[in-house]
């Protein structure tokens, strides 16, 4: 058994140009600004990175594009899911080739399957994989993995850890108390960065998250605070942290907010593969103005030409403060109102 | 405009091998076996057909097989999702030259997108469709598609139906009463057939309903006997219905308990795609004696050899009594039990 | 045995004083006005009636005014739920005094109990009370009762009948094919009036409906043409219904949005217990006018002085219109717009 | 503005005689013991002890009988809500009078209110209130009291604090991060003591916690490590908790599991008001002897005289050993197996 997966996995997405089509020289130029910036891994493939909306030939493309790009210089965990259990394993082995450290692997979507056929899709993956596999509960899109289930997978070798989205706490220390005595190699990752620095007090080891994409450098000094035992600053930086979360993740349809978010840091990110109504790319244009507004008190940004409300530090009165803004800007540009 | 889509169309499963591959000469049998029996329609790569879990390459051809087979028999409904728009609209395009009488659009799933980016999604197919759409409407597993997103949707021509499976009466008034008015040749189709009779009576042309693949004699004589104005009739037999309908739904993760009912008609399925635990492989054989006794009262099969319980008639009694049996017949086999 | 409820059983609203006590005077004017429309029973201290925001001791006045007030003409359903079940048989005892027909008790509500508690509660009332029961299921408000505890619980002789508001059919006709070979007295209410014709189609006896207590004259006459069997009738006020039940329970936190409709026929419903934000009594001026749209398309009110919006028939574009057309004026009224 | 409430405050139940009756001599006696064991302050008619079972009158007795057996010891939160705005006020006046320290009031339960409803509804409570007021948040049970009602309503003096039983992490940020800015009196509670530690680490001031009502020695402590920054000791603890709240929580409707536990600390708890079948009667015998396994454990009491599983240390194992090995006990004494 090896060591344990830590740290900040970013779970990025991938530039496109206008046809739709992978955008390589952006997503490399991409890659390295990540890695630059001080993400400890990689999460291609991921819910952030829409792997559901690239056929399997792109997917396989992706993973292909990010080991030739790392060249080693951080892990990669590679979202491995595919259609049946025989092309998952396919992809394990495939990404095993390219270079992978892991593959993640989203439990099965779409039918709502029981623990027991969660068990048994995993356990076929486990018995047949070349490489290490990380299990990925996202309960809000896919079948749950609970936690006698995880604890029943954990007795296979190759499963050497656990992310999970659900931002359940009590979840995860269940999950914690249960497996960490018997596998001590077995890693917990935190998909959920609203409330990452306490499931790093608690144990997890690392986080899989979005918006390290977008401010890669707040969330490893963020890690490293925590796990320092900076509590106080760890504490500030995760409150802090929420606010830009909420605003990327509950403004639009996830994951619009991020690609949004990610341009404003200086990456052609391109069209979405998921059209947006005419509405829509209004709503984009003040989303995107608040998100710059936020980017722009972290640091990161310059403020909107238009400038931003002034912030008081309420945090919600602040955010529905910089909304609004937008969206009066936006309707005031499109001439509806004076 | 054409007519509506009406009756009974099969959203039927595919035999596979053991190897896990297409059994494409029992599914040409199966298919014939369908249209005798009487089915109005043809439904592959619905979510009882598994289309999930096979290829994008495996999706076309059972498209292919099917047109091929049926010849003009009946029509058929082509499920085209796939992994975006661009994939989805070409698979439009290749089951048109198929011979597709039209395609099944599922609303998109994993990601829980907002009325708005539903809209978005089919406005953009059904302005590069060359054929028809059917919408599809399965809330429990993919981003509901809602009233007032129907009706903007019914504005485009070449969306043509619904088939709505969320067995919710007044959700399927709303939308009759919301489209109907506008466009005479739209098509609602109820997925839910615990409640087909009654969507039946109130203004829904048919149904795409999973139990047509097992007894769609059943199924054919009931639509009949509804519109027909057999109220007496048709009740009884909606009665019934439900009862072998939660055991195949229920009893098993979906559409599992659909696969062993269709084996029990004389059809060799194969193994599933999605593993099964040991667990499961000792209910499954439960199960299908349940269905089977189920399907002997039907007099579509015979009583499996030990026999089944005496059924009195009282519903969910009777249920567990044959599941009862069944499990303890199951445990007795295996030496567990005395 | 006797013989089962059957028809529109009305949950009415209890008008109030300004100092928000009972307003007796104006209640037994509202019963002899649905009862002179047509009601066919009434049904004191349910959820439309606001059981819960009564004290105890007005909970028995009520049911005591309301006995007193009809006098035999219609029966009488009280709502009997209390703080425990020796308080609940206490007023069990208490309404056969007072002359109830039956009474109704809801499922326990605020902990979510499981089917066994929830038999387990239903069971000691039946032991001990000394007058007819009808479950109530609602499941949105209450601990479910699930089809296996219905039918367990129909073997009580005391337990008549089951009024469900979960709207849903599936749900229904399996409480129906469960019971009602073992208990032909036995009653099925449906209280969920957006499916209520399609539910007495398929064997319900009669609904327990709030919109009964606004348009008594049109779910009485809606209630006789589906039983007569004339089913296109029927069907046409099914839908007509369902945009009206939509703008009542769906346009304001339920059941305020019964009390204004209520006041459009004449009564003097009082303020509501629950205390509403300045927001909400600007809204509520909207959806009134709304609503007396509505009523006045169905002949039942005048048209409010500023006009209403020239109805398209076509439903939620319609339902759009209007609301936005009171909002609007209400706006306008406060000097916000021009 | 005063100093913020704090520590782990006990929601107790309430001792019953066999009639049903309220035990005044017993829950005396068990209000000592809570307090020689350390709990910083009392919280009764809580979810825990199970005010809705109570009658107004009953209620106020409770209440008169905790504030006269502290006499001062130890801070009480009153759960005052009641019928209605008027009558919670009048409870508020009554409980002052009492001596209470402050009441908690539940958010609307039955009806799932707005939050505009929920606002305004502890907004005419916080005008008419003679004492403090803590909101209480129990989404699970009552409409929730979301962000922007809580940053709302803490513009009123008298609302001094919220006690949130979500355990949801990300919401309790998002709370202290709005209101503590701005009212530095306001105290956050956390009611799920499966992540008390993480919350308070992040900034909660205690818990209103009903384990505290079992081994108050175990909270108090766990509490007293967790702001002493004793991390690793308060991280283990509440692992430990975790497993004694599950068993508690989830093995019999809540509370009933609590009942039982305090019982097993000495307290004659009396029958619950809420009935149990024959079914749940057997169950409650095998969860009170896991129970005890579990506090024999903590050293709270001794193994029962049949002996516990031995524990490995393995979570749900353990857990699923010691149920499994309960049952058993039980269906031995009742002659159905060997």
């Amino acid at each position: 058994m090896g060591t344990r997966l830590k740290g900040v996995f970013c779970p990025h997405m991938v530039p496109l140009h206008q046809d739709g089509s992978i955008n390589e020289e952006e997503l490399r130029r991409y890659l390295d600004w990540l890695i630059a910036q001080g993400v400890h891994g990689l999460y291609p493939n991921g819910s952030s990175g829409e792997f559901l909306r690239f056929t399997a030939e792109e997917r396989r493309r992706i993973i292909q594009i990010v080991c030739d790009q790392t060249a080693g210089r951080v892990p990669i965990l590679a979202g491995a899911a595919e259609a049946n259990v025989r092309e998952t394993v396919r992809a394990c082995e495939t990404y095993l080739e390219y270079g992978a450290t892991a593959v993640a692997i989203v439990s099965p979507y779409y039918y709502k399957l029981s623990p027991e056929s969660v068990y048994a899709f995993f356990r076929e993956i486990a018995l047949n994989s070349p490489i290490d596999i990380t299990l990925y509960n996202i309960p809000m899109f896919a079948s749950p993995i609970d936690v006698p289930t995880v604890a029943r997978l954990a007795e296979f070798p190759r499963i050497t850890g656990i992310k999970d989205s659900s931002g359940d706490m009590a979840h995860m220390l269940r999950m914690i108390h249960a497996v960490r005595p018997h596998r001590e190699d077995f890693s917990f990752l935190c998909g959920w960065e609203a409330a990452l620095v306490p499931m790093l007090l608690m144990g997890c080891d690392g986080g899989t998250n979005g918006m390290s994409g977008v401010i890669p450098e707040f969330l490893k000094t963020m890690y490293e605070q925590t796990v320092a035992g900076n509590l106080d600053d760890a504490r500030k930086m995760q409150m802090r942290l929420i606010e830009f979360f909420d605003a990327v993740v509950f403004s639009a349809d996830f994951p619009e907010g991020l690609r949004s978010a990610v341009e404003l840091r200086g990456f052609d990110m391109g069209p979405s593969r998921q059209p947006l109504s005419d509405k829509q790319v209004v709503d984009r244009g003040a989303m995107q103005r608040v998100l710059r507004c936020i980017l722009a008190d972290y640091g990161y940004t310059d403020q909107p030409p238009e400038g931003c409300a002034t912030r008081t530090g309420n945090f919600p009165n602040d955010r529905v403060e910089q909304i609004t803004r937008g969206v009066i800007d936006e309707l005031k540009r499109r001439g509806r109102m004076e």
